[in-house]
């Protein structure tokens, strides 16, 4: 068992591993796994039924994926929900909020004052800038960049392979440039650029990279105006 | 712990607040969390590694969220599948079914005999009519209405938030009447409202109000007949 | 408590069941909970935080289920992430991966190789073939098959319910023939048949029976050349 701070409140059942650091005044539910490697900030609050520090895993038909992760950083005031699963290798910055049900992989930075809604999922080797939304249930595919203030609406889904499995193609997510808006549900291609401030509609796809400052919508996405 | 009747079967590992209320054949899995101010009616039958009775929380970039919520209600012969979660401030009529990995949040209230799916999600301040079908994987946004009888589709998404965060707007989710049904994937644009028996075919994206009895479809969706 | 092999890794507070079988060099995390009826072949890994054997439920509006089902098969070599749920009466094959979060439903055949996303989801009497590719938050509904090689993208839907609940019609899935491809975010209507190599863009509405070796995109899904 780790060494637990007086002030800090873990519930019933919690499974904390050796070797798990954890600051000042903080709360953790109950039946919580928490596995070595995790280190907690201060007054980071983590809900119920969460496993935390995840090593990564594959079968012989997916990429290969490095197991060398020893750390995922949690900072200080950071608040995470309930059933949440968060893998090594990635760090969440200070005041990020993570709802219930989401999922995090591996080697992902999360920046301050970020909120990652509840069942989103973000993939591997993902930045999320600092204030971004990333709302319910919305999927952050792998290889993905969101700039800071970027807000992705809610099931808004991305993918970063262009042959689907096909070829052997180097895999590269979309790139969301500052303040850009996805709307609920669009659906965004492999290596897509969006530009500053740029708001795509609801239910969109968007097939080619998009300039700044522009309104579109649609299947394939056109632009209605500019902002 | 809680007061449990004898003819309750609880789970190993079920961690049971005090304060929670329990009634008569009861039935709840293992590795559950029931949190203070759960009320839990009689031949109710709860999963395994669920949490219910969760307290709103919230950054400083979110909505100021209400955590005066003391009561989480679940009425008689509901059922509750594993890993779901549920928050304070809710009420579960009677007869209803709630799928794994489900997750409802505070101030809504789910009427009788309503089935809510797999993996569904029911934001916050929600009104859940009677006889409803929310599929798997569907989304209601917060502050949305669905009246009796309403069917969401699969993987249906909706949004509350016209601004996408931009600007400081009455979030309003849609408002679906009776005997409407919303075919999977489609995407409901804020506060729109579709009519009594209106049905929205698969993949429609629905950007104005719909009247009652039509069948509408697309990207925008458009009216194709009469139902 | 089941009787586990000396070589096998159970972690703290995992409940298992009367019955529960386990083949040798097994690895299983912590706070899962492992029902009976389940049987776990050799070098098989679970995470933490599941719950595998469920037998299923319903309330009287859902279609009749059986609940005769008493066997959950995880063959040899396959690995299981965390807050994973499968049912009774399902078969999953050797060398399978299934992501966090993922939900199987009952009377579901998995063979090998296949890789089941991160919160995918596969319902009720479902088929799905030899190296298969289920990607994160896809939808794969009941009554559906998927022959060998299929690829189907993040957040896929598809549905079986024509009526969506207003008839007495027989539920029928989608059937995808060997190598087809199913862009992100598509959707498939019920029944829907998707021939050999056919290849569905992101975001498409499939609404008529594909023939094999064809590209198609868009609302709805019409061909655009051959592959």
């Amino acid at each position: 068992m780790a060494n637990i701070p007086k002030n800090t409140r873990v519930g019933k059942n919690t499974v904390i591993e050796e070797g798990v650091k954890i600051g000042e005044n903080v709360i953790i539910g109950h039946n919580t796994v928490i596995l070595k490697g995790t280190q907690i900030g201060n007054n980071v609050e983590i809900g119920s039924n969460c496993v935390l520090g995840i090593q990564p895993g594959s079968n012989k038909r997916m990429r290969k994926i490095s197991q060398n992760y020893s750390q995922l950083i949690i900072k200080n005031n950071t608040k995470i929900g309930n059933i949440v699963s968060i893998y090594l290798g990635t760090l969440i910055s200070e005041n990020v909020f993570i709802g219930d049900h989401a999922s995090i992989r591996e080697n992902v930075s999360v920046e301050e004052g970020t909120v990652i809604g509840r069942a989103a999922i973000v993939e591997l080797n993902s930045k999320i800038g600092k204030n971004c939304t990333i709302q319910t249930l919305a999927y952050v595919t792998g290889d993905t960049t969101l700039e800071d203030n970027v807000f992705i609406g809610p099931c808004v889904s991305m993918s970063n392979d262009k042959y689907m499995g096909a070829q052997n193609y180097r895999l590269k997510g979309p790139y969301i440039k500052e303040r850009a808006k996805i709307g609920n549900n669009s659906s965004l291609l492999p290596g897509i650029i969006v530009g500053e401030n740029t708001i795509v509609g609801a239910g969109s796809v968007v097939t080619k990279d998009l300039g700044s400052n522009q309104v579109v919508a649609g299947v394939p996405a056109k632009k209605l105006k500019n902002t």
